[in-house]
């Protein structure tokens, strides 16, 4: 049995019986935060336009709803839109080793194909569980060569939307190896985009999720798929990697679960930014600090970092702040913190954040680039105003499995996101933070929002 | 001014009226051909697959006109099911050194965008012309190396798709940049399904056309995309290809009319098949031979068509079948024609047709591989039963655009495919030829059909 094989046939005969409470739990709180991610978008340029694009191609409403605007349509338009929206605000999870968002992808579509199939919550946890261990699982298996040219979250996220829709269809072992195969083939996204702050972060997750959806309602209709599009050779990992590994796909299938592996965000931006953030909040703490006291900082980061970030010298739009490592550190340095509101308020205006900026440079480290994906290690070495050399070490950032955030933190977390876009009042936001603490006892997802 | 922006200028600033009437003729008669190879595939599987996730998915009508089942959709379904339709049958047209089927997604692209916007013939054709320049263009600039992995016409044809829609919509120079952008990070399709007979062919051109018209009608609407998807460090080539020329984007523009280079299919099959044939049944015409005279062809072929055809050895489905040498060969050599009617009654069930395909053999050739992709030589060897060598050489195989299809054979054609799977009675499709020729004169493109 290959690889693939075995993947799909544990994607088939998963069952919610089988889920630990830990992963029902965790599943719960990732798609609380990915809620939040999708609300606190509302109104924000790009999303309009996928609005507009859904309104103007789909029908008029439909048995899906979409985030923003309190719409419905077609399971397949919803997906589009709320893959848009949840992945625009740099709040939304990730898993690290496979550097994917899984949440932006898989829930999106899910939502939309339980709403249409008028499937439970159980079984909505359960096609997000299948969801994220086949995603991590292939973006795992694709290695760190393709992510330098290549949005995992759009590529594998195809497939990880895919997933979960073949889960809420039924799908056995067979029709699983069909939908990788139709799913796959579809599989597009690259960095390009970065180095012009252009809007395709947000087409990105919209289309994995769509296009998702749509390979897995054509296989439930009986499209074939490549058999092998993972690790044939005209496929996936032969035509985007250079570095596949091939027993990633199939390694410890539960046993181990990948989606407890998922971190949180805890700061508002690019998640490559974070270890360092996290470094350097720590060292100015115990030493006392303040940002006028500190004349450079050097952050030691892997290889990714530079990739996905290097491209970012003096940042356009708060979008683009997002990518600034300067910017993340000038944030934490002068304002403390660098959530959705110093992003908007600060990030770009703050005469004090740029002047940071300017001060941050980013290094290679062989030990944190040896650590990654698996661990997002945190250094920086800071040269003070009055000459002295400081060194600042964090080994799990802040919202990592290790260091995650708490139920109270993420409903603060919820609270403050979609307070941030006007998405919903205080107590709005407490009732649908209630109602995703009991979706695994609600009976049908139509109509859920 | 790089490549790329010299390509956008040049989209933006073509009009009708620099169009050579050759150019325009030859246009007319590509869109024949397009609209005879969607007829053909009425009803035959997994196109309804796509007529009903387009239902499903879609609006229950719109100003797009659903080629194959005479219902109207929004643009972006109809541009699917169309875009589908129109490469089922492996009748479409290619163009040679790109490697490009340009019109299975151009013209569904086009033709929805056209009828949703309420555009005249001449707007159709100046946008169809847009989108054959660009797509052969940046089809060539992707390299041999993209070909050997990706499905061209489907990730190229994103692109092509995409431009011809953007041509629509009055793109100006900076739009046709956004427009690369989105259209480039979407472009996806591997060749890993043909291995096993995989419907994702239908699925790849679906999407192209589909996906294009998406980036153009979200960039009219101010998304922006990468401004250097094609030539960038973390764009198209950079991700996909090891031999791009970006030279080639921008070479002979408004000189060199890249469609009028189109060749139209003759024979039913993979066009990778077709010189060998022409070779073959030139052979046996010159030499007085039958099938049953003949021991063994070799076929001197092109690297491409080794990586194409190479995987079919016992073909299990017609489709298959097209993609076969040895059955496409039987075909000529036992019934002088390897047209739709000869794949779907006699490619799998004659014994004489399978027993001659066991006596083909495919070699690369040197000669033949570097005339490739600018000519695709036509090269076998003959061993008869009794045991001479002959050898039969082709440089133009029929449909060529020095050995093309006139207007009554087109027609001909059209009949044919129509017939093949009753989509039109012959006085429909009559009628339906007689519209095409006047086409620029068609005020309005809405409910054309």
């Amino acid at each position: 049995m290959s690889h693939t094989q075995a993947l799909c046939r544990f994607l088939a005969e998963l069952t919610y019986a089988q889920l630990p409470e830990p992963v029902l739990a965790r599943t719960e709180d990732l798609f609380l935060d990915w809620l939040a991610s999708a609300l606190a978008s509302q109104g924000a340029h790009p999303i309009p336009l996928f609005e507009r694009y859904a309104q103007k191609m789909g029908p008029s409403s439909g048995p899906a709803q979409v985030i923003v605007n309190g719409r419905s349509s077609s399971a397949y338009f919803a997906a589009l839109v709320n893959g848009a929206s949840s992945h625009l605000v740099e709040q939304d999870d990730l898993h690290n080793s496979s550097v994917l968002h899984p949440a932006t992808v898989v829930f999106p579509a899910a939502l939309a194909a339980a709403q249409d199939l008028g499937k439970s919550g159980r079984e909505l946890l359960l096609a997000a569980v299948a969801g994220y261990e086949a995603g991590i699982r292939i973006g795992e298996f694709m290695g760190r060569s393709h992510y330098r040219i290549f949005h995992t979250t759009a590529t594998v996220g195809t497939l990880a939307a895919a997933v979960a829709v073949g889960k809420l269809l039924g799908f056995d072992q067979e029709q699983f190896i069909n939908l990788l195969g139709s799913a796959g083939t579809q599989a597009a996204g690259l960095w390009e985009f970065l180095r012009d702050a252009a809007d395709s972060k947000q087409l990105h997750t919209a289309k994995a999720a769509a296009d998702g959806l749509l390979a897995a309602y054509l296989t439930a209709d009986g499209l074939t798929g490549a058999r092998n599009i993972l690790e044939g050779d005209q496929g996936l990992a032969a035509g985007m990697s250079r570095d596949a590994e091939p027993h990633k796909l199939s390694a410890d299938l539960g046993r181990r679960w990948a989606l407890l592996e998922t971190s949180f965000k805890f700061h508002a931006s690019c998640r490559h930014t974070h270890p360092a953030a996290d470094a350097l909040l720590q060292l100015m703490q115990r030493e006392g600090l303040d940002a006028a006291a500190i004349a450079k900082v050097q952050t030691r980061v892997h290889q990714g970092a530079i990739d996905v970030l290097g491209r970012v010298t003096t940042p356009a739009t708060v979008h683009q702040a997002k990518f600034s490592m300067g910017t993340v550190l000038g944030l934490i340095a002068v304002h403390g913190k660098a959530g959705l509101v110093e992003f908007h308020t600060l990030a770009l205006s703050d005469p004090a954040v740029s002047a940071f900026r300017d001060k941050v440079s980013m290094t290679l480290d062989r030990e944190v680039d040896d650590a990654y994906p698996q661990r997002w290690l945190g250094r920086v070495t800071v040269t003070t105003e009055d000459g002295r050399t400081l060194h600042g070490a964090i080994d799990e950032p802040k919202g990592d499995p290790g260091n995650s955030l708490s139920r109270a933190e993420l409903a603060d977390k919820f609270q403050r996101l979609t307070q941030f876009s006007g998405a919903r009042t205080p107590a709005e936001a407490d009732a649908l933070i209630a109602k995703v603490w009991q979706l695994r006892n609600t009976p049908c997802m139509a109509h859920w929002l």
